[in-house]
């Protein structure tokens, strides 16, 4: 007998046929002798639904009535799903964050968890009762409302998950595992069995949407056997989220170096040309930029033989407006640079695999496969697990499909 | 200064243009200087379409989830009335029913209150917030949410008022108070000033649907000053719910004998015929009625001279089929009755007022008016403030509005 805590996101509960569908799931669980936590969002659409009631009324919500008023969504999803899995004859008992007790701190729309008071799920698991929890919610120490905010049921399921000692979070979403790529790109992009966990928070922050990063960085922190699965069909095992503690990493010649190739568009580079090469120079640059309240991703300093230095960093797409203006504003005459360029165009695709660290010649494969497609590289950045590449936005897909073949991630 | 709980029902706040008008009326009540607590129902339909989704997952729902789920539609409400008071530039905080800690017993979708915490709301209120409380739903002992039954958050309104010593408690709804009849039927149907509490009760549990009973009994109770208003209206003092104790029994002379005519056609009349005349025959055919959870309302029995008497009573009119069933299958062999009748073609038309306890006649005043008509009565109950008499529904409004005019409550 297992512990399990099975996650579904608002696709999986979009309606009551499917809501049917999940509980006929967790029956075939609760069979097999299993004691299962259920973790639901709201039914897809309803989130957006609330939000746009609340904006009728405030532009900009108070945040604690937006609270109150968006946790409604996972409170219908918990009753729906408890109904389902007593009209199958199994006994389920619907819980809110509140009558969990997932206590956060007080940032309405935003708040973190601090405690899970497992008592209740325990003793009612133990009288052989399904919970089904509220995924995205919690309250604060006041008995206030709060919501983790977007894509938080991932993070609710892993930290019951890890409060109850369960032995296995199941992450139920539209696709059936995490693959070498998005298979949308790339047809052959292959089904990963398993994937350690710094790998998956590379290709999750990197633009893979399977998991919510944050739900991935808490599972790696409380060691919660984390897996991906679909929720819309009844095979497969999904892939496994593995930390190096298991034995991947001690038995690392069967393991692919590779593991897979993140992509995303959402970033734009900012340039800043001719900065009089001194100390304090990327300060004066990046603090105006902070405290604007932009963050920043990709930061590179090139010194030329003038004297002078080249600066580029990237932000989210839409927010490079507004650091350019606080680049010109702010910035520019104060270190005297002699121009500041942003480009939206571009693209950046990342080569993510725990194998790297051990082996030589992984960067120079991926330089000479973009080379050999006249592929230019604008910026690199590098980590233990990755490496990451700016690109012309009109690129990526090709890279991407290079690489994947370079690497031979079709091939298990 | 006065503390003040204003309830506003579904239509009232059936969008969030007419929250934004509940909103200016609140604020109109606090820029006078009062303290206000807000009760709010659903938006209206919205519970209905709740128990929809409930019921497409299983046909007669398991109440404890059913409660979750529909709890959801107040608690939208309040936040959304929050955020239409905040944006005024009102103070303002939502409360569910656990916040408040509405305790109720544990039966689920008719719970009843047994305590409220009003140290929160005090607190708040205090500190100049308007207390925005969602209605019809509790907490029981164990944390499980509970709703009070269809037309709970006029209660809850009068419980709040009744546990926080509010100086009044003001139910809005969609007519501007109560009338000495139905204005529908009788056009010169008069607004009444203010009405006794037990007149009140007669009104409502005779039909007409102004108030729900069982806030009307919470107020007499707890002695809360009760107001119906018009939610659609900023003008008029709609009408005052009055108790004995304020003084308009002692001034008797100067109070119409007649507040009103009620009346409903909701009710269906069953008969059993030629029953041996003996001790326990009412209890053998109402027992196995009640039994079956079937509510009766008036009951008459009346004695002929052959031995045999004939006794009649009426139920919901929903519930004659079920009723005449279960005295077919479990009575009429039993105390060996010649024949059973139902007749749901009929109308109870009730005369009601505190002042005909003092005034002889008005019983008489009332049959002659009928019988001028030539409209006959089948059925005679009294109580101390009221005569109801059944009658074939076609005659129904005929009957209420000769009675109208023959009590002279046209004019005040």
């Amino acid at each position: 007998m297992a512990l399990i805590v099975q996650k579904y996101g608002g696709t999986s509960v979009a309606n009551p046929e499917r809501i049917r569908n999940v509980a006929r799931r967790v029956a075939r669980y609760k069979s097999m002798g299993h004691q299962v936590v259920v973790v639901v969002s709201a039914m897809s659409g309803e989130t957006n639904r609330l939000i746009g009631l609340a904006r009728e009324l405030m532009e900009d919500p108070d945040p604690r009535e937006l609270d109150t008023i968006v946790s409604t969504g996972e409170q219908v999803t918990i009753g729906m799903t408890a109904l389902a899995l007593i009209e199958l004859g199994i006994k389920a008992k619907s819980y809110t964050g509140a009558q969990v007790k997932i206590l956060t701190d007080d940032s309405h729309t935003k708040a973190r968890i601090l405690n899970i008071d497992q008592h209740n799920l325990k003793a009612d698991l133990d009288a052989g009762y399904v919970c089904v929890v509220a995924g995205f919610q919690g309250v604060d120490a006041q008995g206030n409302i709060t919501t983790l905010g977007r894509g938080g049921s991932d993070t609710t399921g892993v930290a019951l998950a890890a409060a109850l000692g369960a032995d296995e979070c199941q992450i139920y979403t539209d696709v059936d595992g995490v693959y070498t790529t998005d298979p949308r790109v790339v047809p052959e992009a292959r089904r990963l069995k398993s994937i350690t966990f710094e790998e998956m928070l590379e290709l999750a922050s990197q633009g893979s949407k399977v998991l919510q990063i944050r739900s991935v960085e808490f599972a790696g922190k409380y060691k919660v056997k984390l897996r991906v699965l679909s929720s819309f069909e009844d095979e497969g095992d999904g892939t496994l989220i593995t930390f190096e503690e298991d034995g991947k990493d001690e038995d690392n010649m069967e393991n692919p170096i590779i593991s897979g190739i993140a992509f995303n568009r959402d970033e734009a580079k900012i340039t800043v040309l001719g900065v009089p090469d001194k100390p304090g120079i990327a300060y004066q640059i990046l603090g105006p930029i902070a405290d604007a309240n932009i963050d920043v991703d990709m930061i590179i300093q090139n010194t030329g033989a003038d004297g002078t230095t080249d600066f580029t960093f990237t932000v989210h797409k839409n927010e490079m407006g507004k650091a350019l203006a606080v680049l010109r504003d702010k910035v520019q005459g104060h270190i005297n640079a002699r121009e500041i360029s942003g480009d939206d165009k571009i693209a950046k695709v990342s080569v993510v695999g725990i194998g790297m660290r051990s082996h030589v010649g992984i960067a120079s494969q991926m330089f000479r496969t973009l080379a050999e497609e006249g592929i230019n590289i604008q910026m690199i950045s590098t980590s233990e697990i990755k490496i990451a590449v700016v690109i012309d936005e009109k690129y990526m897909e090709l890279a991407v499909r290079v690489l994947h073949k370079a690497f031979e991630l079709e091939s298990a």
